[in-house]
């Protein structure tokens, strides 16, 4: 029983609801949940591959075809043979001229003036030849397929729950392997050695190794990995990180006390956990997403902590780290049953601390239920 | 002395002639290269922050004004401090309705219908939004910006030359540490702590490091990055890797014999070599790129390997590790002096080898000079 079947008959029936003529999916987490063929990792800058603005599934009433530049080809050959429900794929070559390639794969296809969506982080590329060329209107895949991602089957859920594990199962490998003098960049390596031998495909998003503390300001995140504050006794470590196993990501956080933290670092602590549970137990399907954030946010801000907690309190997560919907101020989602969320409340002062918890949280009829098991208790080394 | 007052002022030349009213310079290699306003490193599986789509730089004839969303204000405003050539940035908080903002954003700065351009790999979602909301059209700033950023100048190409001697630097030190049962994905962490502790500030793109040999085949890089193939004595392992440093890219690539290779393995290494000398004698102002590329693929060809030479001969590097114009059959670019290009013949024979050697090369009035000074004499351990 593939999913890629049905997830594709459902596709097009909304595709024609809309008056939509085809799909271009090109390599993102929409292609791979529609048609099962995952896409490569990306590059830390551009790359480029000549037809790159073509390359993907297209998908029309009748037919999925893959569309393969000449340096895709060897990958999406690979993916081909496990994917029976694709019909085939249209190579193109290392030099073909592609105003007449474009042409001819949508002459037959979508008609002058057609309708062709695209994933939203798909390049603005190949909207701006194909109106050229084509002169189609554009949508974007996340329309259909934002809400039929936010709810998982039971086989996405089984791979969110081994993408959790790895991740929790890193995390008890990492603890014990920190050092006095370690920098930020060392834990970084130590985190993503032990993803991969814990099971990892890849890692989900850029790993946040954070240690705060007096002296130990900067960004969160930021262009450069350079080695990054020292471990030293009073300070601070916040973990961030994830993994892809089995096509679908983890996120994770907790936070590490170097020596016995003061009276004020384990009061933050625990109002971070309990504003967490808060969220969790706000997860109840029929909630709208703005009042699940208002309801773990109301926590930190009656403790005077509001100020700190600068962003959402989660994310939607599933083939991709952020998906739809979001638990954030002002956004006008529903919660549902199985959909996945992080709960990842934080509070950040300058020059003292960055804390925060993060699990990955399963909305059940009574609530957000976690998918990692490590423990939310302070962890002092 | 900066350069970005400069470019500034060509890009909105260009815009001009072309009748183009403004560019949304997402975060992007475009975005480095006009403002000096350095993006952040990608997310393995798609991200995502409130008003993405419109975050960035905006340039029109008389202003540069930074988009924040709200999750990118902290990581502007610190890029901001050194980059007064910016004339401000406007934030989007988190919850903002984002249609009232996109059009009051654009209202006096682009009329309705007008013109817009985008970096290449913009997300389409801003083109679709936007010819929604303000009507407009669009095109890629790559048309300007392509062949601007191709040729280097002087500033630039000591960047290069500092970001290929990282990569030189930590094959040195890598090469030493190779023992024998090390898997593919131990030797992608040595080199890649190697590239940090030489003073990279990110890898450039997916490490490659690729075991071949009996019973050795596989993609060359895919979805995963599992531990892959063993050191073992008769394999053959390449090495694909880069760094970013100061803002540019290196892209680098050697092979290494596990033992003494076979009279065959030894003379594909010669052939490659030799192709990769004739691609840096045809890297001459005023040749076409296609030209550059047949000179070196005819001594592959000429020896009965032209099949196993499957991709280009390279590709113009810089800010992002591809870049216009490419050597590559079919392309229609010309050489010009400072322009920088990778030269990368390779011969890939399944369940036996791939031999490749790469540098990053300058282009002078006397052919190509490499900025990368390993030797490229055959490696054995």
């Amino acid at each position: 029983m593939n999913p890629y079947t049905g997830r594709i008959d459902r596709f097009r029936a909304s595709m024609a609801e809309r008056g939509w003529h085809a799909a271009l999916l090109t390599p993102s987490g929409d292609m791979e949940y529609v048609t099962g063929i995952r896409r490569r990792r990306p590059s830390a800058t551009e790359n480029h591959m000549h037809g790159d603005w073509l390359g993907g599934v297209l998908v029309t009433s009748d037919e999925a075809i893959a569309v393969a530049p000449h340096l895709a080809r060897r990958h999406f050959e690979e993916q081909l043979r496990d994917t029976p429900w694709v019909d085939g794929m249209i190579p193109i070559d290392e030099g073909e001229a592609l105003d007449p390639f474009a042409r001819t794969l949508f002459a037959d296809r979508v008609p002058s003036g057609g309708i062709l969506a695209l994933p939203r982080k798909a390049m603005v590329q190949t909207a701006v030849e194909l109106a050229r060329l084509c002169d189609f209107e554009f949508r974007c895949t996340s329309e259909i397929l934002g809400p039929m991602r936010a709810v998982k089957d039971a086989g996405e859920i089984r791979a969110m729950e081994a993408a959790a594990a790895v991740a929790d199962h890193a995390f008890s490998e990492v603890v014990p392997a920190l050092r006095p003098g370690m920098t930020e960049l060392d834990i970084k390596f130590l985190v993503e050695r032990a993803l991969y031998a814990a099971g990892a495909e890849g890692t989900s998003f850029v790993t946040g190794i954070m240690i705060r503390g007096e002296g130990c300001d900067g960004p969160l995140e930021g262009v450069s990995c350079k080695e990054g504050h020292r471990l030293e006794p009073g300070r601070v470590l916040a973990f961030d990180f994830g993994a892809v196993v089995d096509g679908y990501a983890s996120d994770f956080g907790r936070t590490v006390f170097i020596g016995e933290p003061d009276a004020e670092l384990l009061r933050i602590h625990a109002l971070i956990v309990q504003a967490q549970a808060e969220g969790m137990r706000a997860l109840v399907p029929g909630t709208s997403t703005r009042e699940v954030d208002a309801h773990a946010r109301r926590v930190i801000e009656d403790a005077g902590y509001g100020e700190a907690f600068f962003h959402r309190l989660g994310h939607g997560i599933g083939i991709d780290v952020h998906e739809a919907p979001f638990l954030a101020p002002g956004s006008d989602g529903t919660v549902k049953e199985n959909m996945c969320f992080t709960v990842e409340p934080s509070v950040l002062i300058p020059d003292r601390c960055f804390i925060r918890t993060e699990d990955v949280v399963r909305v059940t009829p009574e609530g957000g239920v976690s998918l990692n098991h490590t423990p939310t208790d302070p962890i002092i080394i």
